[in-house]
């Protein structure tokens, strides 16, 4: 497997993390998936000619430059970023959207200014109830529609990171420079890039990319009515050995990763025989809040022939992967076990 | 302060990271500092062509390839890695060596073999003692001395990384490709680059590297009587602001980083007025075994004029950092508040 990205399409830029590439604990920044709506900038803008603009259920409306946005106080954050649609290619029934495999995820450092320190000083009205994110990225397609969302006031207020350092460098172009939103914990399109203005409503933002799309439904049913991809699920994948590869029988490393969103994973248990037993992996490196935990599995492979490798987590509320993922037309949120078992052969 | 690297000299490469880009957690891989002794190798060893070699006092000598190194349990770890030397120029009295100010740190998440794995299949004798890294890169000087350096059988067998991959990248050339020794929590003089072989011994390795630097003494003291450079020693820097620099009277964010090696920083506390008064700074970030703990302090700046910030770390160990460093004749492990101490004017 080659170790660039897998390009899905060009216009908007749409490219999976190879899965070799996925076997770190972080996620190089050049590396690190690309899941767009829109058109990226073609250059980054000079930052005396950027602000950011905070205005709606606010006491005191802001245009913050960027010299003014990093005199707040930092913070620094492991994340784990998630595309909605990841792993839809492997579902068991066909659905609509870039067909990802695994690799649209990824872990990174972040810096930059806490959300709910910025809305302290702003102040919020007593309508505040949400707060949506516009980029700079521009519209691509007929309808010519920006893509803004917005996220629940409390989400914001506790756990949002307005980021503009990823893995110790300035936010690439790429990744939404000079700053990106992060409902640390929570899916890709939560995440605005390129951010420019941020507006706090008294209700959901209405508008495309919230009413239709990035919704739980099923076919027939209006997408208004299905619930909204906000928390990662949790979800286990196996990153070594490759679906397809040869190994020689005798110690095969198994290596992958899992992750939970707002959660903690508390356990991974790998199965070298389809699921007939199952053994408990060991973790590996890091262990923070709202990032993956990777983990191996010494394998002794003593039977030749074809194997199919599974692994499960379990979290810290609870949760455990489902053997196979819910279905839903537009395919988000698949972490099922099955749909993430890799198959080899033994020699 | 340029955001390139300050380079001391060209051959061998010595070159800090800026301060603005310590303000990260990760330390990205393109400004992480260069520390050698010789010259790196000008391309990149083809992978075929390399092997690791291991001899000396083991059961089982080896020549392993990089496709069976990379077939042994992986190991994933947090390490922030320290010149000796660093901070060496901040010294209130001239030593010799490399101007270090306070760039000669970095942290990364380093993916790679446990070397106690390693020497556990290969078995030691009973007159393993100490372990020797020779790496590929050639010597400069007209003395011709191979740069190599021993470790003690404990440390090599409990928590030594060879390490293939930096921050989510195969390891850069600069950094040692394909492998590194990484003593964790020791300084970088233990991490030998371009790793080719690794010899274990009866007793400490004899040479120039051994012997004659990277050792702490006074001036008419026998080099080889002074004490090994090993563990990095706590200390603390400053980041934010930079030394000189003029801030407006009101809130400053005042940003550094803390690390002890192998111990826990355990607190980290901040003078603003010249070590009168001194507050708990906040921790930041990912609080990792071997690794930095990034902190700041949120201080309201009132009087005009001059002020010197200074910080001071304890750690898990119990240790305290020193009001000023003990001096020694090449300048090691300097870890003084005093020396770390920035100043700056509030208009």
């Amino acid at each position: 497997m080659s170790e660039s990205k897998r390009v899905m399409t060009e216009k908007p830029l749409n490219a999976e993390t190879p899965t070799p590439r996925l076997r770190s604990w972080i996620t190089a920044n050049d590396v690190f998936f690309d899941r767009n709506q829109g058109q990226i900038p073609d250059q980054k803008m000079p930052l005396d000619q950027w602000e950011l603009r905070i205005d709606g259920e606010v006491k005191k409306p802001q245009r913050l430059t960027f010299e003014q946005l990093c005199d707040f106080p930092k913070a620094i954050v492991a994340n784990t970023l998630e595309c909605s649609g990841n792993g839809r290619s492997l579902l068991a029934k066909k659905s609509s959207g870039n067909p990802w495999t695994i690799g649209g995820v990824g872990n990174a450092i972040w810096g930059g200014v806490g959300l709910g320190t910025l809305l302290a000083e702003t102040g919020l009205t007593e309508r505040a109830a949400h707060v949506s994110f516009e980029g700079m990225d521009t519209p691509l397609g007929k309808a010519n529609i920006t893509f803004v969302r917005s996220i629940p006031i409390d989400k914001a207020m506790a756990s949002t990171l307005l980021a503009y350092e990823m893995n110790g460098e300035p936010l690439p172009l790429k990744h939404g420079y000079p700053l990106r939103a992060l409902a640390l914990g929570w899916t890709g399109a939560n995440c605005v890039k390129w951010l420019k203005r941020i507006t706090v409503l008294d209700k959901p933002y209405e508008g495309f990319f919230m009413d239709k799309v990035y919704r739980v439904f099923e076919k027939g049913q209006d997408p208004a009515s299905g619930e909204i991809v906000t928390g990662i699920k949790l979800k286990s994948i196996i990153t070594q050995p490759l679906p397809g590869e040869q190994r020689q029988a005798g110690r095969v490393v198994v290596l992958g990763a899992a992750y939970g969103g707002e959660a903690h994973v508390e356990k991974v248990e790998v199965s070298p025989d389809n699921g007939v037993t199952w053994h408990a992996a060991e973790f590996l490196g890091p262990d923070e809040p709202f990032a993956w935990r990777h983990w191996q599995f010494v394998w002794q492979a003593t039977r030749t022939g074809s194997h199919t490798l599974l692994s499960r987590a379990t979290d810290s509320w609870g949760r455990r992967q489902p053997e196979s993922a819910e279905w839903n037309l537009l395919g988000y949120g698949n972490n099922g076990i099955r749909e993430h078992g890799v198959t080899i052969d033994i020699l």
